[in-house]
């Protein structure tokens, strides 16, 4: 069992921080890398020593695996931690740092391979009782067979290209009659777009939710899952709200979910943190999507549920400890979400708008928690994912981590960008959100720009205020209290709070 | 059942935001008072209206009743939470909001009244199984009767007036040779102080442990206990460094402090959140001291390990809401400590250290949380308690506690003012902490200013860096990672890491 002594990590911003910030509690030292466009950036303060590994973009430093191993050799680090993104599921790399004699925090680069391939994941997993989304196996040779498995898979079905991708060769199929028709479709757009007519198909989930489960592994074969994640709440396919547990998952489901998630992990010999996505239909069907073999995004929301340092536990198994935690003594101890902090514009299609953070006063407070890799005045690079912060609340029931999310987005002060904030306070105060009927089509469903709180009610909430201290400034004695009226910098503050 | 509309929050600093942003997250509309002193303070720019009670001293603002009562006339508000401190335990300021038509978020009067007294405490509790500390339960008349009481007590006991207060008048007296001479001190002492020589004898606890039980009572006679917190780590009998649950507790002792605490509540008709005080020997008996019939200062490490909002369950019990919370069903998860941010100089005996925060940046991640009153820029008014912030830290273990304590206490960034962060850094790496065995002497016994860590080891440890940057840099070829000294800000930050 080899003690990590430094840890280098393989990744910036937010969760270059939040791993450094593990390893200071556990004595370890941190060593950052950084691309030239990073310089300035408070993973590469926070770190003991920093590197810089290349240019921008993320290939001429990010991604090069042999800058970051070289590194390590130059600083002495023992080990790296790939965050999420970059090299974190590259199985290459993993090997590299492996032959390099460095400890890898992470899966085996044969898990990594494993999982990163649908046809092995699944070719992995067929001996277990994993349940799929029902569909013909391979590529289909013969229409009428398959005409057959649509009927016992039942409408709606969907007929997807076998070198697909991006929606492209994907056709919805809603009953039998239509079913030649949209074979014909499908093989026809399957053979412009790939060079290859062949298809399958795979029964189309409606109102699908994106849960997914946590599992953690040793490197002694002791798997134990930390329960789900609902993913649901998307745009542009990308999770923007996060929570745990889900709001509708009972015991039962809870426990089966977890069963499968723990075997898809022992079916690929994983250790390391690793996450089994589920899609959950309306009838609470799950079937197994695939494995993430990293740490989440969205992590926080299971450490907080689960009171469980997912980086320290990640670091025991990458040194060879035996997992302490028994499944028997989990449990979830109130409601997380997670909203994520883009510079984007969600009144325009959520396009990302980077500039300098000249406000950056982040909230705070009982039940808050706020991930991030910014200062006020720091600029956001344009060659990254432009996410700000993760805002994590919790509470002892879902409505409480709503209410406290709502106080957060509020007292949250950010300007010089265009952010998500807005955004996911619609999401808060939604009806469906609120009472946890709602699935991956949130956005579509329910999302219009116009939605979001308009500017002018906020300065007449504030002309309202100013009347209202004049009239009690007018109505005042000489002995009685002095009301203010809202003082600039009270305006200023108050400004961020839409509504 | 009354819903509360809008709160006045008769306080100021940490405190008062802390309750505001619990009523925002419920819909309560909130009204800061404030001091001349206090203009700019956050708690101002927090809530949705602000008036003015007077200027500094607390006698001329804070603690003028009717000034604060006439401000819930003219914004409006239904209620008053007087936080800690200042009018928190004021009978007769609760009596006058209740006259007033006003919601008190507290205690009745009649509570408040018969644990602020300790005679009227004791008579109330003497019919439930309470432990006291032994010893005469009046003014001794007769010596030789005293003198037998001492010799069943067991040595060593503690001589007190009957007027006393701040150890005036307070003997040690070790055994039965000893006893005439004590008295006959006492006695002249009590005189000479208080003009009254009337004195009792108590058991002397040796090695006292400061233990504290959480209570909520609702107007209903439903009364729970949330556990205990430890508060024996005191500088000037003041407690600085607080945590929950004990380290020594066992669940036994625990259950049964428990009950002690419930009954004290139910002894005095309790409702609203309480504590109550016990004193606890280094054979783990305990003895009840006093209850304090407010949130306390150091209420965050219960809301940590519970899960529990304890603002939020006041403000409902004041509404006249049945508890919904049963005591089977509260469990601790984890553990949680909390340091006291003092503007105080620890190497100068803890004097006052006011000034302004020229520097001050939070620390942050996955299991701080910072309570606190101010922003970078700010004075620290002298008229006040100067506390800067408390910082919390919550672990799965009481060990990660320490380690994330210790790791959140480098991340803080204060200049400016002295502060009582590197004595907290101090405690936490002390062997007698760490093993959980210390009492209320612990800061006499343990604390010079030398311990300190000095600044010079830094300087050296930078150097160091530097050195090591430097070689790296000289070895480098030009296709390998460029390896940075630290920058000017990298030092900057790295001043706060003593060590």
């Amino acid at each position: 069992m080899a003690k990590i002594q430094k840890l280098l990590v393989a990744n910036r911003g937010e969760i270059a921080l939040r791993i450094m910030r593990t390893a200071r509690e556990m004595g370890i030292r941190t060593v950052a890398i950084y691309s030239e466009a990073d310089r300035q950036a408070l993973h590469v303060r926070y770190a003991d020593e920093a590197v810089c590994v290349g240019p921008p973009p993320s290939s001429e430093s990010y991604l090069r695996a042999d800058a970051i191993i070289e590194a390590c050799r130059q600083t002495g680090a023992d080990a790296i931690h790939p965050g999420y993104g970059f090299l974190s599921e590259n199985a290459g790399f993993a090997r590299a740092v492996r032959n390099a004699g460095l400890i890898f925090v992470g899966p085996s680069p044969e898990s990594i391979e494993v999982m990163g391939s649908k046809l092995a994941a699944k070719a992995a997993v067929a001996s277990y009782n994993i349940p799929m989304v029902p569909g013909t196996p391979e590529a289909i040779t013969d229409r009428d067979d398959a005409r057959k498995t649509a009927a016992q898979i039942g409408y709606p079905i969907l007929i997807k290209a076998s070198a697909g991708g991006g929606g492209k060769g994907m056709r919805i199929v809603e009953n039998d009659a239509e079913f030649d028709e949209g074979m014909n479709r499908a093989v026809s757009e399957a053979t412009s777009a790939f060079g290859d007519g062949s298809v399958f198909i795979e029964k189309y989930v409606t109102s699908p939710r994106h849960v997914e489960i946590q599992v953690l592994g040793d490197q002694h074969g002791n798997i134990i899952h930390l329960f789900e994640r609902e993913c649901s709440v998307q745009r542009r396919h990308q999770k923007v709200v996060e929570e745990a547990p889900s709001s509708v998952l009972t015991p039962e489901i809870r426990a089966e979910m977890g069963r499968c998630a723990v075997e898809v992990a022992r079916a690929c010999g994983y250790y390391g943190a690793g996450t089994v996505e589920f899609i959950v239909d309306d009838q609470l069907n799950f079937y197994f999507l695939e494995m993430n073999t990293r740490l989440q995004v969205e992590h926080p929301v299971t450490e907080q549920i689960t009171g469980i340092d997912l980086v320290k536990q990640m670091i025991y198994i990458a040194e060879g400890k035996p997992l302490e935690i028994k499944q028997e003594d989990l449990k979830i101890n109130g409601h997380a979400i997670e909203i994520r902090v883009y510079a984007e514009d969600p009144a325009n299609n959520f396009l990302p708008d980077v500039g300098t953070l000249e406000t950056y006063v982040r909230p705070q407070g009982n039940g808050v928690r706020v991930d991030d890799g910014f200062e006020q005045g720091m600029a956001i690079p344009i060659y990254y994912d432009p996410m700000i912060a993760k805002l994590v609340t919790t509470g002892a029931t879902r409505a409480e981590a709503i209410e406290k999310m709502i106080r957060a987005i509020d007292e949250y002060r950010i300007t010089g960008v265009q952010t998500t904030l807005p955004f996911c306070r619609f999401v808060m105060q939604h009806d469906a959100f609120r009472s946890g009927q709602f699935d991956t089509h949130f956005v579509n469903h329910y999302f219009t720009p116009d939605k979001l709180t308009p500017e002018t009610s906020l300065e007449e909430t504030q002309l309202a205020g100013v009347l209202a201290a004049w009239l009690f400034q007018n109505r005042q004695q000489k002995t009685a209290p002095e009301v203010v009226a809202p003082e600039p910098k009270r305006s200023q503050w108050k400004e961020r709070r839409l509504g």
